[in-house]
Parts: structure tokens; sequence; C-alpha cells
């Protein structure tokens, strides 16, 4: 056993501080890293603050992770100390049902295991994330860094990246595709970057028109005002695919009206019951498909990674200490980060030091 | 033209009564058609009474029409005079936008011609349907009847058949599959074989033990009692498909929750806001698909049609003439009907006499 200073939250009410505990010795499979960057989540935030009835306490949240190997299992084939690596939204499953042989491990049917706050699933151990200086994960659910990715920006990669990549590539998005992307936020603006790097005709659908021009900035080939029914309009029947990123309840109906027959809305944020009502219709009438994509699996993820050096499509972060965490998950919840916030984990130091 | 007689609603809230019209003389690519038998859709009941708010009258509604070629226009190339024919929920469109040429018409750009209630492309005129002994139909609309089929309980093939048949072939339903069918009126009954027909297990979802039976009877391999939480536990994350024939509001989420991974919920009934509401997360944690479909194209109809003969299923039908229309609507919406009302338009001749 090691030492792993982290930051955790204690209780749902109280803000993140400074914790120590201890991560498992490698077992045989084992990758043992040291984190250098772990990207904020909005799922970091409903951990810490319990609003999904599911958190145990303390809680080290974080499941965008970077970092380089320090040591690995007597079975480790994939990795070598000194690697660059990174860790995502899982750190296991089962390993043998068809989802897990397919390499969609994020429907293992018996469910996989959170890269923080599920149990582990040989000694029963809480997992813990990357708000810490070291993880250990078996080699399987551990991504290569490709040469020449910057580090920092590539961590939101392996939550927010994938999870808007993912239905990208499992829905065959390509050149000739017109994608709709709502919202702007963390996934919202991977969203447009890698709908782009498929060759899509890209339309940001954003309330404000503070953000075309960033919309613009991050390759939007056009933006549409969600609120004018003008431009709503002009854009009926006319896209193959919405990517929705938005993660509180909204009315699907208007965009529904923008796809074209045969047309899918994939829903990534959205857990929420799904009011205002979807009218029957907007799916019946034009053979419409509304669909949920949840993260990725392994081998889309290292796709992904090795898609983002080959075309220096980075995440646009914010760098920060962890001494900042919790005035980053206020900043988060007004929206106030362009797009994601990043800790640089050295700064853990500065809390032995104080 | 030529006088035809007919039932027509006259107004929202009468009832149907004996009507007489003028069919056009057959155009170069018209088959005149005399009506033999015509099924009794829901749609028929609503459109006169206007419940969607779009009806004009008098309205001669019917869309499952099967009869008898008894002239052809100069350009016909398909029929010939006596041939066996049909006539479903289409009969126009405008025949050179991307899904008219694909074969799936319901979906035309410019938006098909309904058999009634439309406004005819060329004269302007409004289309009058089935409850009649003749229709004037450009041959592209009309389907061969194939040989031996019992031409009365086909006719309901033309949609509630079609409705049910497309999406499952549209999904790519075969053996090995699980397919879940909710509802056991005119479309689920249809499901039910037609999902058989294909490969698939078939499992009736029904709120009552005295349907059991009846599913057996059409060829479900098994039965849920959707009220009862334990059978429905049961069944969580079985199923491929859900063929929701369902056409009023009810909560979508334990169906969603039988779904495997990637599992697709069809919707081909319910027209209203989807309420109560989807729950985001059975959609998004489970990567579920919640889809429309419409009736089908022409060339879809016309492969049923030849599949319906040659594996011998047809639908369960009560005849009636044309006489009984209205209480015949009575009892079809309180759910009084196995499975399918039929008219034998022979009993037009009756109100002659009468
Ligand atoms: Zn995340
Ligand atoms: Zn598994
Ligand atoms: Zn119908
Ligand atoms: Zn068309």
């Amino acid at each position: 056993m090691s030492q792993t200073r982290a930051f955790a939250a204690h209780a749902a009410d109280q803000p993140l501080a400074a914790f120590t505990f201890e991560r498992r010795q490698p077992r045989p499979d084992d990758v043992a890293i040291e984190i250098l960057y772990c990207g904020v989540c909005h799922s970091d935030l409903h951990f810490a603050r319990d609003d999904w009835g599911m958190s145990r306490y303390p809680v080290v949240p974080g499941h965008e992770i970077v970092g380089r190997v320090t040591a690995v299992g007597d079975e480790v084939g994939k990795f070598q100390v000194g690697d660059l690596v990174g860790v995502g939204c899982m750190v296991d499953s089962c390993r043998h049902c068809q989802p897990c042989r397919d390499g969609v491990e994020q429907f293992c049917l018996e469910g996989f295991t959170m890269t923080y706050g599920s149990d582990d699933r040989h000694d029963g151990s809480l997992t813990q994330g990357g708000y810490s200086d070291s993880i250990v994960v078996s080699e399987h659910f551990v991504l290569r860094m490709p040469e020449g990715i910057d580090l920092a920006s590539a961590a939101p990669i392996l939550c927010a990246g994938i999870t808007t990549y993912s239905p990208l590539r499992h829905y065959g998005v390509k050149a000739g595709h017109k994608v709709g992307v709502i919202g702007m936020g963390g996934l919202g603006h991977m969203g447009v970057k890698l709908a782009k790097a498929l060759g899509a005709e890209v339309t940001v659908f954003t309330r404000t028109e503070a953000k075309v021009e960033e919309a613009r900035h991050h390759g939007a080939d056009h933006v549409v005002i969600s609120g004018d029914p003008e431009q709503m309009a002009a854009v009926a029947e006319t896209f193959d695919f919405m990517l929705d990123t938005v993660p509180v309840q909204h009315d699907l109906n208007p965009y529904l009206a923008a796809l074209k027959y045969d047309g899918t809305h994939i829903l990534v944020g959205l857990l929420d019951p799904i009011e205002p009502a979807i009218e029957g219709f907007n799916l019946v009438f034009k053979r419409r498909v509304l669909a949920g994509s949840l993260i990725g699996g392994v081998p889309e993820t290292q796709e992904l990674l090795d898609l983002c050096a080959e075309q220096g499509i980075t995440c646009d972060v914010e760098m920060i200490d962890i001494q900042d965490i919790n005035t980053a998950f206020e900043r988060m919840q007004k929206g106030d980060v362009r797009y994601r916030f990043v800790i640089d984990m050295q700064s853990l130091k500065k809390t032995d030091a104080a």
C-alpha cells in the first residue's frame, strides 16, 4: 500500500478538502499511475453533492485522468514504466459478457466499475478517482496517450470527448451528413470539433447571440439561435443528427422537427424525465429516432485519442490548482467555464507544504 | 365521370350516411377499381369525427381497400381489367424526391396524398376513400393481390399489417431476436404474426389475463401481464425490440427497462405527447432507442402481401355491412373488435334498394 494524496468530498454539503488514503499494490494486471492532470466533469460535482443519491463518503472524484506509469504488475503487457497513459470513466468490468467482448464495456451486463464510487470487483474496496496523485488500474482500462498529444488538454477527451464521439461513430456520421449540436459546454464544444473531424456539416444551436462567435471558433459551419422561431422554421427537416449535450430539461420537439425523416436525436446529457413531453407524431410521422448514448468503450476511446493526436484536436481548457476545486465547481454550475477545468496535479504538493 | 355510391361523414358530430359522388375518369396512369372489401381503421373514425382538426366534409373514409380492376388508363402497364388489387393509405406522392425514389413514399418531401382527405395533386379535388363501390388510383399506388390470398381478411394488411411490418423489416428483425408486442388490437395481433413470420421470439404484453389465450392463439411464445411488477422485473433487459401499438398515452419506462442495451422501442400508434415522461436515463444508460414508424412504402407493402399469401398469414376480421359502420365505430372505440372490422362492399347495394 502507498499513501495517496487527494481531495475528497466528505459529505454532500461540505466543500472538497485534502484527504489521504491508500491505493492498493498493483495486482498482476495492474498499472500504477502518477497522475499529472485530471479534468473536472459535471459528474464529479453531482457525486460530491450526492445529487444522484448514490454517493458514499469520502469520495475522491475525477475520471479524466492523464498520467505516467510508475509500476506495472507481472502480467502487464501493454504498458511500461514511464509510459504516458489515461484513465476515463471505467476501471473494470466483467470482461466476459457479450458487450465486454464487443468492446462496449460501458454496457457490461454485470455493470462496469466506475473510476470512483464503485466497489472494486476483487477486494470490495470503494474506488476513488483522479483528484489524487496516483491511481492503480487494470491495464485493460488504461489508454495510451499518443505521441505529440497535449496532455493537459487531452484529459477531457476521456469523458467529454468520448461521450460525444461514441454516438457520432456508432451512428456512422460522415461527410455529407448535417449534424446539429445543442449546448456549447464541455461536451458541446467537443461535439462540434469531432463532428467536423468526421466530415459532417455542423450547426450549433444556442440560446444566445453571445455564443455565435465561439461556435464558429470551434469550427461550426452555421449557428442557429434556438429561441428564434424564424431561424428554427428555416431549418425544419434538414438535419441527419442532433447531438444534444444539454444536461437539464428542455423541449426536444423543436429539434425533432429540425430532423429529416429517419433523423436521429442523440441524448448524452439528459438523465431526468423528458419534459416538456415529446410529441409522438414528431417521431412517428417521419420515422425519427430518439436515442441515448453513454460514454464509450475502451477501443473507441483509444481510437479517439489517436484521432485527436493525428488531427490536433484538443479540448479548450482552463487550468486550475486542486485548491481551487470548490470555486471551479461553483463556476461550472453557473456555466462559467470555457470549456473544461483541468487540475494540474502538481498543485497537490502545495497542500503538503501548507 | 361515374357515380360512386359511398358512406360519408358529413360533419364531425353526425353518423356516417349514404352519399353519392363522382370519381374522375381514369387518367393515363390510372386504374379504376370496383371495391369488394374495405377494412375499418381507427384513423377512419378519427377523420370522421375530426379528432385531428384536419377533416373536410363530406369525407368518405377507408384505406384498406381490396377490389377488382374495371378499367385502366392508356399508359398503365402493371394491371389489366379483372386483376385483383389493393389500395392502402396513399394514392399519390411527388414521385421524384429521394424518399419517393427509395420507395418510402410515406416520407415524400412534398407530403404524400392520403387515400381520403387530401387534395389530388392534379385536379385539386378532395380524395375520397374506400367506403365506396369504386376508386380510381394511379397504378404506382395500386398493389397486386397475390394468388390464393383471402381477399376480405387481406384488406387490413394494407394499413394495420404494413404499419407493423415496416418497422420490423426496417430494423432487421430476424430469428434470434426477442420482440415484445404491446397492445393486442388490429395492429398488435398482426405484429405478433409478422414478428413470428420473421423468425423472432415474441412476447405479448397485456394488461389483462383475459388476453393471454388470444395472444398464444396468434402465435405469441410468451405473455407478460404488464401490470404485474414481478413479471415485468423478470423480463428486465431481455428484449431487442418493442413494437408498441398502443394509440393512447401510457408509461413507456417499464418497457424501456425491458429492452437490452441497444434495444429499440418502436411507436406506431402514439401521436400524443408522451406522458408520463420518459426518464432520460432509460435511454442514455443502455444506449436505447425510441423510434417512430409510419405505415410503409409501396414496394414494402407488396412484399408483405406476398409474404402473407405465401405463409398463409391473415388478419382476424369480423365482416360487417356498410350499414353497420356507425355501430362498428362505437364498438371499435370500446375495443370490442377482434381484430378488425371489414366491410363487405356488396352491402352498399342494399342502400339503393332501401
Ligand atoms: Zn464525466
Ligand atoms: Zn461484462
Ligand atoms: Zn389505417
Ligand atoms: Zn416525393
